[in-house]
């Protein structure tokens, strides 16, 4: 195999009570990339299409995770890179992480897959330290391992796929404003009370109860933080409005989306995130702020190659 | 239906990185109970064996549970209970909550079981409400639904079963010394740093992914504690040694059972289970606490009904 054709998706990473550990893989909305062989070593980006980013790997979530991998796998190999970038910086769904988590999927396979998945998700974090700082993993794991995904352990890195119930769809509302991560993490405390704490591992134990037991309330029930959100909530226009109008609509529930300013709902169904994502519109069409909106099942793969096409 | 006998087992709570909200019942240690039908309304408790605790209901853990349930039932009738209570009194495995969870269900039982399970944990928290000022559900739960519970919230009151492999075995060593749970309370901080919470939660979340995906060696890294038995550890004798032994031994976790002084570890399998205890042993026989212990699998059914025995 010379070249590879891939659809790497964005993510929603906290998901409520999960704050820094619970992530899961969206279906549709996602950057595409291809790979090449190259007879001279070492990786390079040639092409960005659709957004203002560096092609210098260095610079590059995409060039800093793909060298990660290049360094671990030790012998001369080369690989040039085109990205369609179709996820919005900043938007808060993961767009460094599918360029990173693309990248090493991709090179991994035009290798003969030498490297174990937990491995890839090393790999890309490496992008994730370029993109913010820290090399978080609760974006790039469900893309690379696809629906939900719990961090238990960043070092060892332990990454535990969990069960997706089928018919859980998401709604991603993405305001087109600014929330740089930076204030994202000024407005949290460094020390909570431990009241508060019990109950989000509650919600989150219920929560990975109910993916496993595809209980649609008790997932409803459980998606609640009690801790990040309400921190969070004032940097994002008509937050609370968002929430009150997606759980009318029938969401199971809504939280920010990774630091934001995207804001995600759950639905049971692809009809409810529909009306869901109706609701939510309203909300910015009344306040006048520009948005885009983003309606998909949980995608159970993550990163997808594409076949080529037949002549 | 005039009469029952019943079995009231024992209970872990909090369970390392569950802190009051994961519980599990044990098999074989546990309360005899027996209940019947009285022509007098109203709840007496006529004789305890084996320990020395108040006959008067409102007095005594099954009594004031007992209570709750006749005035939820609203209709008079009348039960007299025997107790030959087993579990010793603060042990740290869930003494009180045996008697009170055992009490209500087997009450329910004779009157056609007209309450739910979330009921009886609801009227059974009444009970140690009584035994240690607040009504939490962290035993009572196990004891009432069996295997491994977790209380998601007490308000509303919100109890997830989980599911319990069947192998897995547990090892309780109780030193014969007092551990108040004002003590363990007071060592408690109100705040606790985020990064520590972070990290107590995502083991909540592996070790629920765990149970359902029967992951011995995700059940075994999840297993910690980095909140409470940091300051509890010091409150029972040879903790760190009880810890290294049992895990040496082949545990898959070692903790502090309810607020101690029991201290448990989880196995696969009773085999390992008894290698644990042996180990576990062998730390108190050293240094000269009093102790016993119990080796038991996971109870998956809760409080159980004794057959009358054929004349």
């Amino acid at each position: 195999m010379e070249s590879v054709s891939l659809f790497a998706p964005a993510s929603i990473a906290n998901i409520s009570c999960g704050f820094d550990v619970l992530g899961l893989c969206l279906d549709n909305v996602g950057d595409l990339m291809h790979l090449e062989k190259s007879n001279k070593p070492g990786f390079r980006i040639t092409e960005i299409k659709g957004q203002d980013l560096p092609l210098e790997t260095e610079k590059n979530v995409a060039g800093v995770a793909a060298q990660a991998l290049l360094k671990a796998y030790k012998e001369p190999v080369g690989f040039e890179l085109k990205i369609d970038k179709r996820i919005k910086a900043g938007s808060g769904i993961g767009s460094s992480a599918a360029s990173a988590a693309g990248a090493v999927v991709g090179i991994n396979k035009l290798l003969g897959e030498p490297f174990s998945p937990l491995e890839l998700i090393s790999f890309a974090m490496e992008g994730e330290r370029l993109a913010c700082g820290s090399a978080h993993a609760d974006n790039v794991a469900p893309v690379i391992l696809g629906g939900f995904t719990l961090v238990r352990s960043l070092e060892p890195l332990d990454v535990i796929p969990l069960h997706s119930p089928l018919e859980l769809a998401a709604t991603v509302i993405h305001p087109e404003i600014e929330v740089k991560t930076a204030d994202a993490r000024a407005v949290l405390h460094n020390k909570i009370p431990l009241k508060k704490a019990i109950n989000q591992w509650a919600n989150v134990g219920a929560l990975v109860s109910g993916l496993y037991q595809e209980d649609y309330d008790l997932i409803s029930r459980s998606l609640v933080d009690e801790i990040v959100e309400p921190a969070r909530a004032m940097l994002i226009p008509g937050f609370d409005q968002l929430k009150e109008n997606a759980t009318q609509a029938g969401a199971l529930g809504c939280g920010i989306s990774g630091s934001g300013p995207s804001v995600f709902a759950l639905s049971k169904g692809m009809t409810n995130a529909h009306l869901v994502a109706k609701s939510m519109a309203e909300v910015y069409d009344k306040i006048g702020v520009p948005y885009e909106i983003h309606i998909c099942p949980i995608n159970p793969n993550g990163v997808q190659f594409i076949e080529p096409k037949n002549k």
